[in-house]
């Protein structure tokens, strides 16, 4: 018996779709694994579609093979060969197979439909399934892809990726929205955003970025509102302006479109879905986006100091229609509705150097400008009757030096619901968090 | 006034090192923008370490310009002339400077020095500012590329990025070292791993990774425990064994540290590191390494189903010693100490299809080819005194079909410990949580 063994680098690598239109019409003998993901019988001929990690495999059965189930782990070794009606233009003659696993009981919903036909709450109880139907498999594909987008360009421009904890102290500007947690003898909370932290990054290595989990315990349970989602928090120190930030998430939302362009196409295709193409982004000032809205939809001017759904979406139709784009960056948000590190604009301390961007009319980022003056900033707090010394860690870093910064916060699950035309947030999680879901 | 302005994508980058390298010597103008992180006055010289996004410049003062104060946030513009004692090999020759903005407060600790001189406690309460000294920002970028790294190196293998929930239902294994959270009228927990969430996504996409926090309510404040850490997680499918596993851990790792050699020579410079060249990585069964280090160093053999920090140390003593290696797997952990997903040896049911990984002699990666039979999976649970309807969601996949499948999880903090001999895993962390420390 062999008492030492020696572990080399990864031996095993599936062949991938590109491999197996690669050997299209060439006679090698190819191996394909996969889940009997949908099965054909039309008599003489029998398919099995067999989902793979990277796109689906149509095989052609041995004729004296038995047809496995749904759901088996399946081998087949075959050739493959040109068919045009096959996805990717190829299909698996298979001369042997293998069954590497069955399951105990069928499927209990029709995952191998394009449209299961299930309602959203069915199919988030079946979610560790449901997720297999190939829609919504391609929608969490996509996600990936502005993930990295997200991350990549960043990278590119000198940006450094972080991670920063997510169990806090109790703070004074704690208030409603946030998930308490008992911490052996102290009481912590969940982060609702990586701001403080991402901020005290800047003064270390000027340019950063994360992306991760932040928890709002808001009791809203709408289409638009996860209790826990993944947040794309970037944050740029040596500004010269807000629009600098601005111009910033312009050029990652480019990438990041262009990206999933280049290398997303199958799953753009199986959505059916178009990539907005990115120039520039309009901005229109806050109470200017809002006077339009109004006046060009005949829209009620709600609160003064923020925008409602309804003017969101009519600021959208405004963008797409007037200005040509499906963003908008709306600015200069009264300081009222703003955190207490936003940055005040110095020709009307009223409003604040921030923005939102909305995609086809929804919010789906907030930043802008901070406070990096020392003074300015215990200022700007005890102007909102908070006590400094609840904010001692965070102001460390103006009281010792911060440069002229801004940055922001996007939401994951916000940016892939109206990219891919959801009707509901849960669509854009693979296990989505509201008041009363915990599980899957 | 404009009201309509159009946003372009980023407009400035700020000048990279090599953009300065490549400017040396030209005559070019160049404006240079950091924090004003070390100031030297020779008499005649002045000169002002300036700390950039990604690394430091050395900037000769204008003469008739006054000192910058440390902490100020500040601009140069001059030319890049070659200075062989300078950082990189030029230095800036100001002709202008701009100070952009001022501490309130000098600099409460020596940061601009290599060697702080502080105790863990007070490096850890001045966190903000202390990760700004160039070694712990050093730490930090090397941080960065092990994550880059393992996320691109499976990326390239076919791997799925996944964002799994950190808020679950309380559970049957729950347990003692789980942080509760009160949940609208429900009970959470904080996610002590990804394990479920990664297995139902192998049943979806074959191959998935995560990076993200995971939460452990353990105790122990010792040097080698947080109490949240980054973990980084894979799980596959269509395994031929658990050894698929451990080469493709093999292949992240050796992927990691060619990137670090690669990208990140200017901190593994400053750390003075050395970063071990990955071939193979020798796998030692848990009796025989056991055995090995009791019989090599005369340690006492503590729990038969367990191994201590000094057995580790021992282990990887003897990896390094007598198996030239740095990396050692140990495999065939005892089943009772193993979780109840974990695949039994077939050979031997005492015995699991799991293996640690240990590092310079600290465990980095617990892993192990899991259960995918849905009886199989029953009757562990049973077997272990657990009820199964407590596993509902999870048994889903078993019981609609999953291929053989494994994985593992790597600690992100220890890795980072091991790789740069940090004596305590707080310092392979922006912001450590432990049992007292919550901020900042």
């Amino acid at each position: 018996m062999e008492l030492v063994k020696v572990i080399r680098a990864e031996r095993t690598m599936p062949i991938t779709t590109a491999g197996l239109a690669a050997a299209t019409d060439s006679g090698e003998v190819v191996t394909v694994r996969g889940m009997a993901h949908a099965l054909r019988d039309f008599g003489g001929v029998r398919f099995v579609v067999l989902r793979r990690h990277d796109g689906v495999t149509q095989v052609v059965l041995p004729e004296d093979a038995r047809m496995p189930k749904e759901g088996d782990a399946v081998e087949f070794t075959g050739v493959v060969v040109s068919e045009p009606r096959a996805p990717g233009g190829f299909e698996l003659r298979a001369g042997t197979i293998r069954v590497l696993s069955t399951p105990a009981e069928p499927m209990p919903v029709p995952i191998h439909k394009t449209n299961m036909g299930l309602t959203l709450d069915t199919d988030l109880s079946l979610r560790p399934i449901t997720l297999r139907n190939l829609r919504a498999r391609a929608v969490m594909k996509l996600r990936e892809g502005l993930a990295r987008g997200f991350r990549d360009s960043l990278a590119a421009r000198g940006f450094t990726e972080i991670h920063t904890p997510k169990l806090e102290a109790l703070s004074a500007e704690g208030g409603a929205s946030v998930f308490r947690v008992p911490y052996f003898q102290h009481k912590a909370v969940l982060a609702q955003s990586p701001q403080f932290y991402k901020q005290m990054m800047v003064g270390v290595f000027e340019r950063v970025y994360e992306v991760g989990p932040v928890f709002r315990a808001e009791k809203h349970n709408s289409s638009r509102h996860l209790n826990e989602y993944t947040s794309l928090d970037l944050e740029m120190g040596f500004i010269d302006s807000v629009e600098d930030v601005m111009a910033c998430e312009t050029y990652a939302l480019r990438y990041m479109m262009d990206l999933l362009r280049g290398e997303y196409a199958p799953q753009l295709d199986a959505l059916k879905l178009t990539v907005p193409e990115i120039d520039g982004i309009p901005a229109l000032r806050f109470d200017e986006a809002k006077a339009r809205a109004a006046e060009t939809y005949n829209l009620p001017r709600g609160d003064p100091n923020d925008l409602t759904p309804e003017e969101e979406q009519a600021i959208g139709r405004y963008a797409a229609e007037k200005l040509g784009s499906e963003f908008v960056f709306v600015t200069r948000y009264p300081s009222k509705k703003r955190p207490v590190y936003a940055m005040d604009d110095p020709d009307d301390p009223r409003l604040t150097l921030s923005f939102d961007l909305l995609f086809r009319g929804m919010e789906i980022t907030t930043g802008g400008q901070r406070v990096h003056d020392y003074h300015a900033q215990v200022s700007k707090i005890i102007g909102r009757g908070l006590d400094p010394a609840g904010f001692e860690h965070y102001l460390m870093i103006h009281k010792h030096g911060m440069p002229p910064h801004g940055g922001l916060g996007m939401g994951l699950e916000r940016l892939l619901k109206q990219l891919t035309g959801a009707a509901n947030i849960r669509q854009a999680c693979l296990f989505p968090r509201d008041t009363t879901r915990l599980s899957p």
